[in-house]
């Protein structure tokens, strides 16, 4: 890593690759001999119909994803999916979700104003620190599709297996550990992503959608942007998209097919989150959040055992430079984001504090 | 214009400041010491905060905003807002609409999923060469707003006066002359603009809506995203913005305060269309498409007496250099799109090129 640059442990937008970063500001004033940045380029350009053409194709690469699936670069983050989903394929008013926290409690909201939501499971209870179990979990024949949140930032858990929904679609927001690990995509019905963590800026979410689905009657009467099948039937340029966020993402899948792909990527993760776990959980003064089973590789959640000696633990890592490291508002707390881009130096420099800051706080050991 | 740039004569995404790329660049790695890439940071961070808060305040200025009016940075294009417009603020269920080209047919068509539309006047018939006029205009009384779209695009027609609406408010697309030239905001109820033509990427959506819209009962209940109130109620930042976006439309704010405001942008503008312009009135081969009264200072539309002399001309463009000037695929002919980021020089050496092929092709002559 650069000098100037720091260990960014941000949930999101979050660290991106710094060679990645470096080709970008080359390439600001002329992209390729084109006289232009890809900020300044028409999409209807057969300059940037070759950069979204080469994303899609590198996207298909890395998950291998099978052909009766679209690729699509859409607007509004994951929380215009939210929606847009049961308007579009609650064909029958019946949706069963799983719920894990925040993010699924707000597809639960949305939902609600379009179909029958059926709550199948839900972490709650126990302040979503797992997945709930799988075993015995029934859905319903006639639903239109079961919905989960793969990965929750805000705790740090992750489903390590997928529930067997028999002939229902799964579908499932994996914002927050896209292209961590391989996924079989051939499981799913839908699978979406808003790119700004591992995979480039804040601005475009990445929609893989089974063609069945698509032929599916719309819940509602659908205007043109909420329209999944306009965007497939376009390539999703039936209006402009955000096309300089489409160019970094496609960067970055570039730069993970360089470098190994997802099967390495999912070893170089495990290697990091390993090593922040295992510390914590020989610890005596840090508590991590998630249990063992359900701990996410992208998103480590943890605690003292209190607020001012989390207070403290903040304030201590200015001095190296660590930022981001408070835990979302909703649960307080630590938190370190380790995504894609985050180097295994800087997982390593982190706990070398938490050892320093622990060794000072004898103290307050509570194991 | 550095030597390797071209000009880009694109309707959009289109050409953004040099020395606004340039900063980008430079700042890719490490924004102000903060170690990280303005795509790295959370936004919820106080650096990012300090960035979207410093280009709203820009903007507030340049377009004298009044206090009575919220700002909005939100995604999902001018095609987002069609549908979100009159979900949100038809709660009368009764739209009135001049229809000026394409993009008010996909207001009409989105709206009327919502509310009855009355289209009060239509350039169709006149093939939308001109802005109807506004004169013995009969809006409802009781419908929610009146919708225009200020500056179209496709054909290059412009309202040089907006219509006396009395206490129906008007609400304007304005993507594509947005900080051309000075707007009286307060004859607004809301104005909108994709910034990928005058201001930044595409991917983020300027709103600016007088509060008493949002005290307004939805159309339809709304989820989170579609609800103007609920961005209005948290700054943009209900859901992750399109934060690198946000900050590229910043520091095209402030390159607009630094060279003199929106009152001398009027100017430049004018000077750059008057050239060309005047060279297509007194051309004997090239044909300008709208009329005198109703011209773009944005985009040029034009044509030469044939489809095979357009193409020729396209063709010989590309020795110097010169993209993007093919018209909409919906209208054929040539546009030349000049925004606030293209030179006057730019303009000069266009009018240069099309002397020497009005030359080259007398034969041809029309006039």
């Amino acid at each position: 890593m650069k000098e100037n640059r720091i260990y960014n442990f941000s949930a999101g937008p979050a660290m991106l690759p710094e060679e990645v970063l470096e080709q970008i500001a080359a390439e600001m004033l002329d992209k390729d001999g084109s006289g232009m940045s890809v900020m300044e380029m028409s999409h209807r350009s057969k300059v940037f119909q070759n950069i979204i053409d080469t994303a899609e194709a590198d996207l298909r690469k890395l998950l291998n994803i099978p052909d009766n699936y679209k690729v699509l670069f859409l607007q509004g983050g994951a929380t215009l999916a939210f929606s847009m989903i049961p308007m579009n394929f609650a064909t029958n008013g019946k949706v069963d979700i799983i719920n894990t926290g925040v993010w699924t409690k707000k597809v639960i909201k949305d939902t609600k104003l379009y179909a029958d939501v059926n709550v199948v499971a839900s972490g709650e209870e126990n302040g979503f620190k797992a997945i709930p179990s799988l075993k015995g979990l029934k859905f319903r024949e006639d639903a239109d599709y079961v919905y989960i949140c793969d990965n929750n930032t805000i705790y740090g858990s992750k489903y390590k297996e997928y529930p067997n929904t028999g002939n229902v679609p799964l579908i499932a927001d994996m914002s927050s550990c896209f292209l961590s690990e391989p996924v079989d995509v051939s499981k799913f019905g839908l699978i979406y992503a808003g790119a700004q963590k591992n995979v480039g800026p804040a601005g475009v979410t990445i929609v893989i959608i089974r063609e069945d689905l698509l032929q599916r009657a719309p819940r509602v009467p659908l205007p043109a942007y909420l329209d999944y099948r306009l965007h497939a039937e376009n390539g999703s340029m039936y209006n402009t998209p955000p096309t300089f966020a489409i160019y970094v993402c496609g960067l970055v899948f570039k730069w993970l097919l360089k470098t190994g792909g997802l099967e390495y990527r999912k070893q170089v993760n495990e290697e990091k989150a390993k090593i922040l776990y295992d510390y914590l959980d020989k610890s005596r003064l840090f508590i991590p959040y998630v249990e063992k089973e359900s701990r996410s590789l992208m998103n480590v959640t943890f605690r003292t055992p209190n607020e001012e000696l989390d207070a403290l633990f903040l304030e201590g890592a200015k001095k190296y430079r660590f930022t981001n490291l408070k835990g979302h508002r909703s649960t307080g707390g630590l938190r370190a984001s380790i995504y894609n881009a985050m180097p295994i130096d800087g997982v390593k420099a982190l706990v070398k504090y938490m050892q320093e800051f622990e060794n000072e706080h004898k103290d307050a050991w509570v194991k």
